[in-house]
């Protein structure tokens, strides 16, 4: 839906990107940010929270921080490059280090593979747009 | 994803819900909190914000309510019915707020034109959650 | 500062209550998110987690609707006072929930204490701004 | 408050600075998400909204960054210092490109004059903040 937002089509012509890649990274934060959000909940709500409030703890920065990005985005940062670039910056860290962990229970808690996955999507579309954006 | 969510299991019993139906739910008021962000940003940048400033408040409003039941309803709001169901009244809302306002604009603005199918549906799908609540 | 806002000017009037009366709710409720945010990652972090864990989430919760809260009140809801009557409604109780479990640990944990104080002022505000607006 | 949270006296030392000071820094971010949301709030509603949209949306991008800057603070961010950099790097970036508009306002307009000043010691808590952590 993300292709009806004229903002959006002014940044991927900066981010050197098509409509249709950037829209995908816009997805793919939201779906980060429904799987971080899930995962922290679950993780909270289950067995072993002490084995798991670092997890949880880093889902919940990364739920943040991917709010916010995403909500910038949408108004394409004004087409600050220096702000995307440094907001893109630390949500590809914020994605990593949920990453980092929640793929460590993969196997055996669904949410967890789920959050592995998007995390790892999100922090590549973050990757990529970023450095889009800085080589122009 | 929320399927993976054993909070949001329960919390479909207590609706009665089948877990898909809630998952389509959830799934509902995450796209529209996309919608009204990306709907807001683009009118605000559009021609005529003053002819707009209304549309774009409610939107504002209704992204912000919308990021919030989420957020509480991926974690079952801790099974407290109440809480629940005065939040997905104030949700169902804003929801129909911003579609009063962009399914005016949704013959000619294609961003109003998503926001508005988004907030009906998300509005609706708040309607039938509380209604399985507190039918309970 | 609130008080340099034209929007909350005119929702003192609708609310029945002094400017200065909104913006110390307004205040009350930005200091309960503070609260509740800080009480949520101490306790998530110290000894318990286990014991905590519904403590935990009741302060993420109350944090993400006083969050929306405050916003849709910056807007004054534009002026919509059955929305801002459902969304301070939820709000008082999410406040309250956390106040329930934070005020069993007021005696030795100081953001126990803090929050407990804190989610309980926040309730006032919300049920006296209620008030107001829905007896006009 | 967040004198009582154990992971903020941490992040103190790691930062290199008083508790206090740590203290002063996240409330002079939880200022500015005020004084940000009310003056885009403020703008939105008033006059010449087409004349101010930029500074409407640049407000919008603050309140989002600095919202989720705050609660991952909360947090002290696992300890991650690159995490917290990045972060208040693109935190530091969005008060001053408020900053920037809003204080040329702040002679006529009493909450673009409030959001002018807490933009600027929000961005300077952040580059303080930033350079005690990362000299570390």
């Amino acid at each position: 839906m993300n292709l009806h937002n004229p903002l959006l089509l002014d940044l991927a012509v900066k981010a050197r990107l098509s409509p249709a890649a950037l829209d995908d990274s816009v997805t793919a934060l939201r779906e980060c940010e429904a799987a971080v959000t899930v995962c922290a909940a679950a993780m909270l709500s289950e067995g072993e929270p002490e084995r798991m409030r670092e997890a949880v703890s880093r889902d919940m920065d990364c739920s943040d921080v991917v709010t916010a990005t995403c909500r910038v985005l949408d108004r394409a940062g004004g087409g600050d490059a220096a702000l995307l670039a440094s907001l893109l910056d630390a949500c590809a860290m914020a994605c990593e280090r949920s990453h980092e962990l929640c793929a460590q229970h993969a196997g055996h808690l669904p949410h967890c593979r789920v959050c592995a996955d998007a995390t790892r999507k999100a922090a590549g579309a973050c990757r990529q747009l970023r450095a889009g954006l800085t080589s122009a």
